[in-house]
């Protein structure tokens, strides 16, 4: 992994001790697929990580010394880049500085090992989602619930431990996302999604498909999903996943899903590959 | 401040710029009052500690070495110090790994400001503690939303900014705890403290306090609070901190919460000048 620090303007030797990202997880990270050097969606993921700054009054680096920065570290290749950007240090225990500098950190990291041909094995997490509306949609680094989600398959022995991701509901029982994608189904002729107003992220790829399919944003049950006629995950990195498997529930490839990978990969150079090994 | 960072058994120069508890708050912590270089509280505090290690399945570092290095820095003085230990680098994406090598970082800082003399001056947050009883109880380092509450009055122009604490509700609207400090409540009698198994942390001052008073955990509303005959808070750091105005109600000093002010004093050494100064 290729990571450079920066606090504020200043290019860093490390993450200062006394961080709030390291004490509170009191930041916002990105997760971007780099294509070629550069990164295709760029602006969306800043604009979410504005939202995020916005609602956390959290001060952000200048957008275009960060993007310089990228593109230096990513020197032309492929892989998926990533931006944690704290608060930075400073303030009285939990009380934060309005003047602090913000400490950013950018890293790179090799492409994700391709998605079964067949679609993605789900699981259901047992670990919920709390809700919080006040951190609801932002990208924030408070992620124990995803952490404490994903460890639930890994610690099982195989096969249970054979699953490609984990569904997670809210604790109110609403189905919201997967541990790092979000989530659509197809019911009734009709693409919906779980909104994201009380847990869950605002996903990149997620309102790429949103506008593509002109979902609907839905409260969801287990038995909505389960009786679906088409599931698929997305995220930034990874594009446009489909679910072939949900415990007892089977899936075959749905035309949707397949048009959907194809139109990713005309608007998104990085995509390119994957239709065509699905088709 | 003074501050040392460790990977595992090794001193380090910084914190990793790929940690976790950095990335995602994937860790622990503890503030604990120093007395003459030592902790008086170190086994509760390690107890703690090892409770939430056992929740998050994080390993910690050697306990003798980090009291060890914890004397060190404290180097025969007065203080707060604070141990953060996080799950260390690796893992990928959200997936954490069984055999991580944990990060630590110990930092010593001044005493906490002298309580007003009276009683503090407490105010209720608008930021609700989401409900998560895979997280309650433990002090992990997912803390966003002691921050947003701790920033509710800082942001404000005097005097409204003038709050020595906030008190904190859950999205069911229960009663649960300060930004920092556990709560207690005299009603009928009684003492009681909120239930910490929906959210809110186990605090050790918390649990010394219940012992002390025979203290009763029960779920309050903001009614309760209101209408209590005595309030206080505490916290390791501090001790116990007699509350005299919530809003529009103010309370005298009640000689209870004097009293055990002073059975504090007669038990743990770093307090022993608070009880004079209120007496």
């Amino acid at each position: 992994m290729k990571a450079r620090v920066f606090v504020g303007a200043t290019h860093a030797t490390a993450i200062p001790a006394d961080d709030r990202g390291f004490g509170y997880g009191d930041g916002l990270f990105e997760t971007m697929r780099a294509h070629h050097g550069d990164v295709p969606w760029w602006d969306a993921h800043w604009s979410r990580l504005a939202r995020g700054a916005a609602r956390l009054r959290l001060a952000l680096p200048d957008q275009v010394r960060v993007h310089l920065e990228a593109r230096r570290l990513l020197d032309g290749g492929d892989g998926v880049l990533k931006l944690i950007v704290s608060r930075g240090s400073g303030g009285r225990g939990y009380a934060p500085v309005e003047t602090s500098t913000p400490t950013w950190v950018l890293s790179c990291h090799p492409l994700p090992a391709a998605s079964p041909p067949d679609g993605l094995m789900l699981r259901w997490c047992e670990t919920r989602l709390a809700v919080q509306p006040a951190l609801a949609g932002i990208k924030h680094c408070n992620r124990l619930e995803q952490v404490l989600a994903r460890a639930e398959w890994q610690v099982l022995p195989a096969p249970e431990s054979h699953a490609d991701e984990g569904l997670m509901r809210s604790g109110e029982g609403d189905v919201v996302c997967a541990t790092a994608a979000n989530l659509f189904i197809l019911a009734a002729g009709r693409w919906m999604t779980p909104r994201i107003d009380r847990c869950g992220v605002e996903g990149i790829c997620r309102g790429w498909a949103m506008a593509a399919l002109a979902a609907a944003e839905s409260r969801l049950a287990v038995a909505d999903i389960e009786s679906a006629d088409a599931v698929f995950l997305c995220n930034a990195a990874r594009g446009i996943l489909p679910v072939a498997r949900l415990g007892e529930r089977a899936w075959l490839p749905h035309p949707q899903v397949l048009a959907l990978q194809r139109r990713l990969a005309a608007e998104h150079p990085a995509f390119t590959a994957l239709p065509t090994e699905l088709s």
